[in-house]
């Protein structure tokens, strides 16, 4: 059996029926039909994924941040040094980075869960060691990870969701904090849409022309190296495998984050570009896992547009965030919690005692 | 003395000490530099609005919804009936409308101002009576307003956010309630921009095919009875002629209202295609004011994107909303705070240990 085997069959399809009630409910509401906009959208999805009309309000809502590094960092992809990781994930459990601020704005927890950093880290309170490895191998030169160990991150990644779920958080975000994780990303994208690596790779926080380039040729590479050229993955075994051999640790466990979310048929918001690529591993693994997911913002990366025009999704922030951390999904929560509650709170025509010109 | 002559002159230029101040903070933090997009412009903005670095949080933070009626609903060009903006007002005090929920959501208090409503409107808690007319008379034979209503309907807005300020708050929001609204908006962003009404003309809440091309005629016809055919108004005497003969007295207070905001340094965070329409009337009285200004969202009217990029600003939400009552303004508002917060809470490369690349 697929060791996914379990969370992949409890991932079934959002409700059609409260989705539907969704909608009529919205137009019985004192406002003009579709005057909500793209919030309507939302909330109809929130009444599928709950399989309830009105859905919950999607709180307590909980952010992981997943991080990991990255043997591909060797080719000179990123400007950082790869030491950032972890004085990254050192500010993260001090309260000082972005994400903290932005989880304080919106009220959420955050966790951040080791899945293959590269140095041993002090244990620090809100940071869970799931460690699979010391950074992954380059991507460049053959598989980044074995089968067991994407495999063994998967896992993590849907159990830290599984859990998060079990202490009562109604909506998960995703995060990320690897540094050359960009160059995985559009490695990712490349693989599960078929586009150009030209087409998909950015500049992450930083890069020169000169870099840029560079990062493409070893996009290009990886995908040639690891046979990945063609044909699209599809089905878990393919989709795995891909996974392993251009991904990292970070985004194995956030694919398996959004497919625990799924099967706890719980909203999770996705972040930037790390998030989308893992995201299109995860539907290629468990199709109906998408219908879970809001995209919480499109961020700056060229990549990350082509992966969302390919899960159908759109993003509900757009202003050129290219952070990461989660702070383009921290950010989308309050919009998404705005959504259901309408549901909630306001009268209809009927019992506001408003004319309604479609009466 | 213009009667708006003492707020005039108390809107100074947003400050630029200030604001290089909030860029050199903005680049010393845990993050990579430009990384938090337009968000770092907003805190940038807040900085030399308040003249300090780092900026105070926007809150507290509170709507005042506008209402009014409009002669030239006579005309057609709405398919909602007129009693529906005091049926509005009536859903808005009691809690049921759709800003109610936003307005939870993010934690804003919520007025409601009738500075126009052609009916008489009982007391009611939030309610704010400043009536300056039963409705305007139809701008499409005449001017809408005296130039004494207008003046007052002003002078309305600025003492709603003078007496807001004083009691508190660090951030306005705009919003609006008036059937037929959209029809003044078009006409103020073809006055005050030089565009054509049919660049400018959108369908409001629901307008069909025959009444759309209508609108747009009686927009036409607006410009042309008013001799507001070519020259587009400059300075205070002039924009209040304008604001007088095609506006409503919900877009004169709102003009007010956002002079009245820049008047006391306090960030004022505009909605929709009615706000956009009295932003550029604040402008062509006081164009200092529209530094104060932060553009909540882009509505799903045409002649909102236009009014924005007439006064250079962007948007922050772009979710197709067309609802008005400051919906879009209150959902921009935890991003505004966002941005705020990362000038307070995030630390800096030196106090977190974190490698900088550019250092």
């Amino acid at each position: 059996m697929h060791p996914l085997r379990q969370t992949i069959d409890a991932v079934v399809p959002i409700d059609p029926g409260a989705m539907a009630q969704a909608r009529e409910h919205q137009d019985r509401l004192t406002k003009p039909r579709g005057s909500l906009g793209v919030l309507e959208d939302v909330a109809v999805r929130l009444a599928g994924i709950a399989g309830a009309c009105p859905p919950p309000l999607p709180t307590p809502v909980a952010l992981a941040v997943f991080a990991a590094d990255h043997g591909v960092h060797a080719q000179g992809v990123s400007p950082w040094p790869q030491e950032v990781t972890a004085q990254m994930v050192a500010n993260f459990t001090a309260g000082g980075a972005v994400a903290n601020a932005f989880a304080a704005q919106v009220g959420a927890s955050l966790t951040v869960v080791d899945v293959g950093v590269a140095s041993d880290l002090p244990p620090a309170p809100g940071l869970l060691s799931r460690k699979v490895a010391y950074g992954t191998a380059d991507l460049s030169e053959g598989p980044a990870m074995t089968g067991e160990q994407a495999a063994e991150a998967l896992a993590a990644g849907v159990r830290v969701a599984a859990d998060l779920v079990a202490s009562g958080n109604r909506c998960l975000v995703t995060g990320d904090m690897g540094i050359a994780n960009t160059t995985a990303s559009a490695a990712l994208i490349s693989v599960f849409t078929g586009r150009d690596a030209a087409a998909v790779t950015g500049r992450g926080t930083g890069v020169d022309d000169a870099m840029y380039h560079h990062k493409i040729d070893v996009v290009q590479r990886a995908l040639r190296v690891n046979g990945l050229e063609g044909a699209v993955p599809e089905g878990p075994e393919a989709a795995v495998r891909a996974l392993a051999a251009v991904g990292g640790l970070e985004h194995a466990a956030i694919a398996g984050f959004v497919l625990g979310a799924a099967a706890a048929r719980v909203p999770v918001i996705l972040d930037g570009v790390i998030a989308g690529s893992a995201a299109l591993a995860a539907a290629a693994i468990a199709p109906d896992a998408i219908g879970y997911c809001v995209a919480g913002h499109r961020s700056a990366e060229p990549g990350h547009a082509v992966a969302l025009a390919h899960l159908g999704l759109r993003p509900l922030v757009d202003l050129e965030l290219r952070l990461g951390e989660g702070t383009g999904g921290l950010l989308a929560h309050p919009i998404v919690t705005a959504a259901a509650r309408v549901m909630h709170d306001v009268a209809t025509f009927d019992s506001a005692g408003v004319a309604d010109k479609d009466a």
